[in-house]
């Protein structure tokens, strides 16, 4: 087995913490997305979405989302569980980890790429080309507070993000959070619990080491 | 447990499909969007986030999106399989459905949405306002362009989406189809085998009720 990584950017990284939190030894191949690395013929045989992360298995079958990866290894190492210990929790965590992705993680994409000059004709990852829409940066942005807010007042009677045990919610709400640095927003001071947990899940080993 | 739809809207409908294949007899409770009937106190209470579908259990938990009730009522009633039958098929089937409704559904309905006078100040599903932005209409478009040609060529060689069974990336990608149709997009005679694909899944008896 094999895991497509390129540790500056925040979609592996999401499946980085995952295999620290299981505990699990997979070789890593860097790749340079800064010098367009996943645009190459080498790399777009591993991978035609031309995106990381990608897990390669042995006999060559490729998964490349961060979804497809993480579900993937949860069945096949299940402790400790990280998606739900029992169908009740497998569902409010997959619901709580697709709307974080959805209005976090997405957004702070969308305000990012959609001003950066490395992403003019690109705002999207992957092979299509689409062109940057200043609106969509503010947009964005407003998305990010929204999800800001959000956050803190779902944290108000919880330790984590789906209850008492760390989940994929806190992966991806993590490494969304550390993603909008990149845009220049942060949970405010008046976001006490937002901060709480944010301060509590970046001490976690395996997000210290990622 | 109590299943809380809309008959007309696309999302529940991946949820409508996917509790007929499994032959589940769970009551429904018709929301009526048109009428912005989730907006209203009395849903606000039962689903903050404003959208259907909702899975609400007889505790009063509530799932609120397609993938969280799709996979709690997967654990919780295993046959059929249909988000893989072991851990590679789940990784590829979640990957694939992941990606049909990143770069299929959510095109559509960024499409659609930034058009239809109905959603001038709300094009995205929920409690949040974001103004229409006009060049998405056409980007929308492209996007959707895009994912036929893709979905086009991946079923070369396959009967269904993720092989050999039928799973949730087909009922995604049938219903993302569909919902082309709101923006007059469709396969071209020359996609056969979407085309092909497309007559077999809306032939099955789950698709033909919903």
């Amino acid at each position: 087995m094999k895991f497509y990584d390129c540790s500056t950017a925040p979609s592996p990284r999401r499946v980085r913490i995952f295999i620290a939190e299981k505990g699990l030894d997979i070789p890593v191949v860097e790749v340079d997305l800064g010098n367009r690395q996943q645009h190459t013929a080498e790399f777009t045989q591993i991978n035609p979405y031309r995106t990381v992360p990608v897990l390669q298995l042995d006999d060559g079958t490729t998964l490349t989302t961060s979804s497809g990866i993480m579900h993937y290894l949860e069945l096949l190492h299940p402790a400790p569980a990280l998606i739900g210990r029992n169908p009740i929790e497998r569902g409010l965590v997959v619901d709580l980890d697709s709307r974080i992705e959805q209005d976090g993680f997405m957004a702070v994409g969308e305000a990012f790429r959609n001003r950066s000059k490395a992403f003019a004709n690109n705002v999207f990852t992957g092979k299509h080309n689409h062109v940057q829409i200043p609106e969509l940066v503010g947009r964005g942005r407003r998305r990010v507070e929204e999800f800001f807010s959000w956050m803190d007042a779902h944290l108000e009677d919880k330790e984590f993000i789906a209850g008492d045990v760390f989940t994929v919610a806190d992966i991806t709400a993590l490494v969304t959070v550390d993603f909008a640095k990149w845009i220049k927003l942060q949970p405010t001071d008046k976001q006490k619990n937002l901060s709480r947990w944010h301060q509590l899940v970046s001490d976690r080993k395996s997000v210290m080491v990622t």
